[in-house]
């Protein structure tokens, strides 16, 4: 009896948004190491990763190569369905108005972004721009997410 | 010297807005052809189209692929570059916000489209969605881009 909930217990305990979010960090790892804006993105459907991506404008020369974007398309073709409605995304940065867009036709069913972005993050138009039953959580993992932004932006103009 | 005005008038006269959107109705007329939302678009650099997409959401069973969003990874990979300035964008629909985001960052130079999409289209949150530089126009073949649409939902509904 113990046992067993220790078990439950530590489930519990490692699906969280910090161990998902941890994920998507990774992907920003990934990118800032390929030159590219440090911003990734993963998608769970039942406590399992089913798509991972980090942005790759610059390496696809494709301003649409956002982590999100990539996340979605991932996802739905592991799926083989357009809509995300029992899926999560965990995104570092706050999404941008074309990425909500494409979260909201995808119907995510929630969205959890770190740092935000205010320049030009989606929330400048409001948690309208989202599907009305996406829900939203931001916050989680903001300081090292922004950090690596910040990091990035401070790399370039050194060179 | 007749003859040299002639032909400086009859260029003029052929590369029309009228003329490109005509070749974009043609994309939304492959889509309806699919079951896909009649939607097409078409992206002219020089007078010169230089990428033609059809709305594919339902085949590719990805919400991501509208046709501008498609149009603009085509367009971007046939000139290497992310950016769009020197190019026009000819889109049936007024794009919703995702694919106005996309435009945004691709920077496309000017934005012509033909039916009023008062649900989804990105007007219902301003001009300022789009990046400042980028000259916006619609109203061009309407009528004709309505109807494909209007046409489109009512075979939906007959079924």
């Amino acid at each position: 009896m113990i046992l067993q909930s220790f078990y439950i217990y530590h489930m519990i305990e490692v699906y969280t948004d910090t161990y998902f979010m941890k994920k998507a960090y990774e992907e920003a790892q990934i990118a800032a190491e390929e030159g590219e804006i440090p911003v990734g993105a993963i998608i769970v459907c039942q406590n399992q990763i089913i798509a991972k991506a980090h942005n790759q404008t610059e390496v696809l020369l494709d301003v649409t190569a956002h982590a999100e974007v990539m996340a979605i398309t991932s996802a739905s073709s592991y799926l083989g369905s357009k809509f995300l409605e029992d899926c999560v995304m965990y995104v570092t940065l706050e999404p941008c108005v074309m990425c909500a867009g494409a979260i909201k036709w995808a119907r995510v069913g929630r969205l959890v972004y770190a740092a935000s972005d205010d320049k030009n993050g989606f929330m400048n138009y409001g948690k309208e721009v989202l599907h009305p039953d996406t829900k939203l959580e931001f916050g989680v993992m903001h300081d090292e997410c922004s950090q690596i932004m910040k990091d990035f932006f401070k790399s370039k103009r050194g060179r």
